[in-house]
């Protein structure tokens, strides 16, 4: 129920992706990897990482990517308060221009918070 | 009929800022205030004000709060011809990867015309 | 079918532009024909300005604008090879932000070739 | 003295449009005759326009094209409680990103208005 | 030495602080309020927003404040390589356009360095 | 002496891309790599992906992009007829706001075909 929207964005995604895969040459190819790769665990924690993500994501206003690591976030144990605290700065940073992103970016997580209620 | 599309921007709009408000602390809160407080009547009048944020929402391409700016600027009694040189500014300021929101902008502005003539 | 989201892309795009004709003054009617101008064969094939429409829609992550020129590549004889390399271009000057738009961009592609096939 | 740095800008501003009229076909120099033309007084005072080009600019993040228009501000009789409430839209549209600008734009203004003391 | 183009940055920010001081109403102050305000110490580490607001700030593209957050976070005790890692997610996120601003980045980071072991 | 600003340039670029190897890990190492790769000869002559990069550069803003790619414009043969038709598209698109890069851009060419010159 509360997950369907979170869950119809994660099966686009997917088939869209390989749409890419399918006209894609070994550049596109290459920058997917590398997109990958800069969120793995290194000195910083991955945590850290997805929130350097979203409020990257949100300061250039990309409604895909912020939910994309609204999900990363929530997956990596972010709590509301840290959540609320990364997108203040966001908002500071990239203005008012932001305020109908971090609408759908919270409308996101509090679905998964919905979802992860419910599980209990 | 008419007014239909505005009225559900509206409420979405609504909705989704309580959902901000139920996960924001006190900065985000603050910006609120302060994305309200800079609108208001002051040397600039109101009108001037929202034109201001109009022309700012079409550079920056945001579709929300360009719909937003508009119903203001139509509350604000902005004419049909001041829209149009407010909107060239913006137009020739931010090139053509404005006109998709230019085309948007001036959608809700004849909805809300239609809306007007109606009740007269 | 497999054109029909691009048909109706086009009819929107055309009913909207005379919504924007009917509040337009002079100077958005002059920004309009500077606009198809500027894609006119000259010192540079058409081709090239297309792609050049393309990368720029892309870096700028304007989704219209990028289907806009990706219909238009299309009419021109853009191959999908060629295509490839404009958007890797555009990808990797404007980073995983343009992604989802590179997505949509390739899903607008597939439905040309599609339709295209069908045809033959 | 107070009024050099305006006066260096406008010569480098004067000197590269020369280069640029050297080299642009009827396109460039079309779109160069639109700019100017979206700025003349109409159904909005140029007062108001100049805002407007004023607060796009700032938004963007554009340090010449600021200037300019700070110096057309001043020539249009903008007062300094105007130009203040044009900037906080600006800056809360805009966001902190915008301050070096902001910074740089009332640097500009402070000229102004020394050079203006200066002939009283 | 090496420490002067960061002490020149340092003044001349302070210096135009004052101006913007002179010529801002409420709206303005409050907003250089909620900017500070946004990086203290809560539930994330002091450390850890000033690495969003350094991320933010280099998709953006802002020279003036990348290096502001780069002497911030070298003040938090930043390791060169959290530093790496934190502005990869910057790179891969904003595209090449942003190398320009890499450089700048870590040419302030590498006086940073100097200066310290200059000291030890 | 006229090609002295594009040597000052390409020095500079040069002394701080060593700054940042010296600082990179793998992630940023292997953006470098995909940035070259993109621009080499393959279904697309290097000379569009050159005039690609830089149109791209131009609606984004980015003066140094747009410098580096003038320069390879006027390595790989592009006339000055062919660059003011791809900076038009630029111009076009990205608006006013470009205009200030397009006279630097111009000033960058025009030291490049005063050099040529001198040496025939």
């Amino acid at each position: 129920m509360s997950g369907q929207t979170i869950d119809t964005f994660r099966e686009e995604r997917e088939r869209l992706n390989q749409v890419v895969m399918k006209y894609s040459g070994l550049s596109i190819k290459r920058f997917y990897n590398l997109d990958s790769q800069v969120y793995r665990e290194g000195s910083l924690p991955s945590k850290t990482k997805e929130l350097l993500g979203l409020v990257a994501s949100l300061v250039l206003r990309c409604d895909d990517c912020v939910k994309y690591h609204i999900i990363r976030c929530h997956e990596e144990g972010v709590t509301s308060g840290e959540l609320d605290e990364a997108l203040a700065v966001g908002v500071v940073v990239g203005g008012s221009i932001t305020i109908p992103h971090l609408r759908r970016a919270l409308q996101a997580w509090d679905e998964l918070q919905d979802a992860t209620s419910e599980k209990c």
